[in-house]
């Protein structure tokens, strides 16, 4: 289990390689994180750059296996480092996803028919290059790397009660609950159809989920990373569900009221807030984190 | 022309009723102003609220003549404090602005062909019944609500050499240059096909211009304010011109860079940047202010 000290230290090391996303306050009592506005649009650089520089200094190739917001920030990280990257993905994915790499300058592999047989093979490719693999949640570099958003939110916005995340696989609700571990509540927000952390909290361990549904491109591990299972549970974090029509909503207010084009991973959060999923007590300060914009806004017109 | 304590008047009368929004640094020298986050997205709630709240406590009704940001604000602030508007717009006005005013509680009135009868109408409609007008730009009130930007870019980032504003009708660039006359340099961006300020400038007084182009919808007034023009005068702004491909360019640029998804006239005056019609400085400090954010974001998936 990370700490503290790894996301400051993780902060140090990044940078101004990453944004400081800017936070509207919506009202009194409620404050968006918008980190759809980091570079490649998504949080998920914060742990591509501090996994990447943790490692050392040398010019020496990484790898990643996804389509989605970590391939993009590994493929970005990787160029402004000067290092050649790798990034695997399945044969069936689209050619936006495909093109999108190439133009932040990754060699794109296109192996197997599922995501596993694409991870599968940038584990084998790594263990022949000696590239560093960079997993999309499952390191603690790249928890502590996430965490920096928690550190930049509550440099930003100091009386914050109560934190709302989305959460895929775990990277990013390691990083927030570490970092505010005692100080505000942590509400872990997933969809009903990507149970992966409430899954793993019933459980008590983690365990294989079935995955669908609107957020499935960017909350759509299927595991829970045991390391972030751990902070969850010993930082009390409470665990919420939201349907896939609570998100489309919850993306279709953010344009609405405040021009933002959330992807549906992005607006997960939020779907907690104005379902009722989450209902705050009078007068809590809530921060929502806005994770991410990959989205295509065409339905938004 | 107004002064700088209209603005500071203005900033205490509209209070929480306009939202601060977000600034994002895209280097060490570059700031966004990300303006379209406001109520309504774009600026325009500042200059109706403060002319609203100028007239007095009273619940009469308010009228406007606008099928754009303006009247989305006059018809916002009008339900917020609780009084009746009437917004005139040309009978060929498209039915999804008719159908946004009157998602804002406005009464919508639909005279003539050409936005000139509409406002005449809508003059001759206040004469009749006594209702407040909000002018788009030509009003102090209005000019001084809007340069409530200006003195909340100012707050969030104080080291400011250069400030970029687009300019329509002259309303929000009053405000501006009035704020940081003599400390910051204020350049006014403008499309090459609606050159109103440019025209202005040139000929000594506002004059009538032709307009067409990609910025029409939001930037697209015929003829700067003649306070505006002094203000302009007074403060030395610097006038310079963009293409509609420039515009269009930076509009993309802003989608792939940051998820911002800015109308086109909220787009020009970061063209100005990225075209090279200004060109800052080694180590000049420029902030952009992205005014608008009322568009259809379809183009940019």
């Amino acid at each position: 289990m990370i700490t503290r000290t790894d996301i400051e230290v993780a902060a140090d090391r990044t940078g101004d390689r990453v944004r400081v996303t800017p936070v509207l306050a919506l009202g009194p009592d409620l404050v968006l994180k918008l980190e759809l506005a980091q570079h490649t649009g998504s949080f998920k650089p914060r742990g591509a750059f501090n996994r990447i520089l943790a490692a050392g200094t040398g010019d020496g190739g990484v790898i990643a296996a996804s389509g989605g917001n970590h391939g993009l920030a590994v493929a970005y990280a990787a160029r402004a480092l000067g290092r050649p990257a790798e990034v695997f993905l399945p044969e069936t994915s689209s050619p936006v996803k495909v093109a999108r790499l190439r133009g932040y300058g990754a060699t794109v592999r296109l192996v197997g028919r599922h995501y596993a047989e694409a991870l599968a093979a940038s584990e084998a490719r790594a263990a022949e290059t000696g590239a560093l693999v960079v997993h999309a949640y499952d390191q603690p570099e790249v928890q502590a790397g996430q965490g920096t958003l928690a550190r930049e939110l509550d440099r930003q916005v100091s009386d914050v009660d109560t934190v709302l995340v989305a959460v895929g696989g775990g990277g990013l609700i390691a990083g927030v609950a570490t970092w505010y571990a005692g100080r505000a509540r942590i509400v872990a927000v997933e969809p009903e159809r990507i149970p992966t952390l409430a899954s793993a909290l019933t459980a008590g361990r983690p365990v294989d989920v079935e995955v669908s549904g609107v957020a499935l491109d960017s909350l759509g591990a299927r595991r829970i990373s045991a390391d972030s299972l751990a902070v969850c549970q010993h930082a009390g974090v409470r665990s919420v569900l939201v349907s896939d029509d609570d998100i489309v909503a919850a993306r279709r207010a953010l344009w609405n009221e405040a021009r933002i084009a959330a992807e549906h991973g992005g607006a997960a959060a939020l779907a907690a807030l104005w379902s009722g999923a989450y209902r705050p007590e009078p007068g809590e300060r809530v921060a929502v984190v806005v994770c991410g914009g990959n989205t295509d806004p065409s339905d938004l017109a």
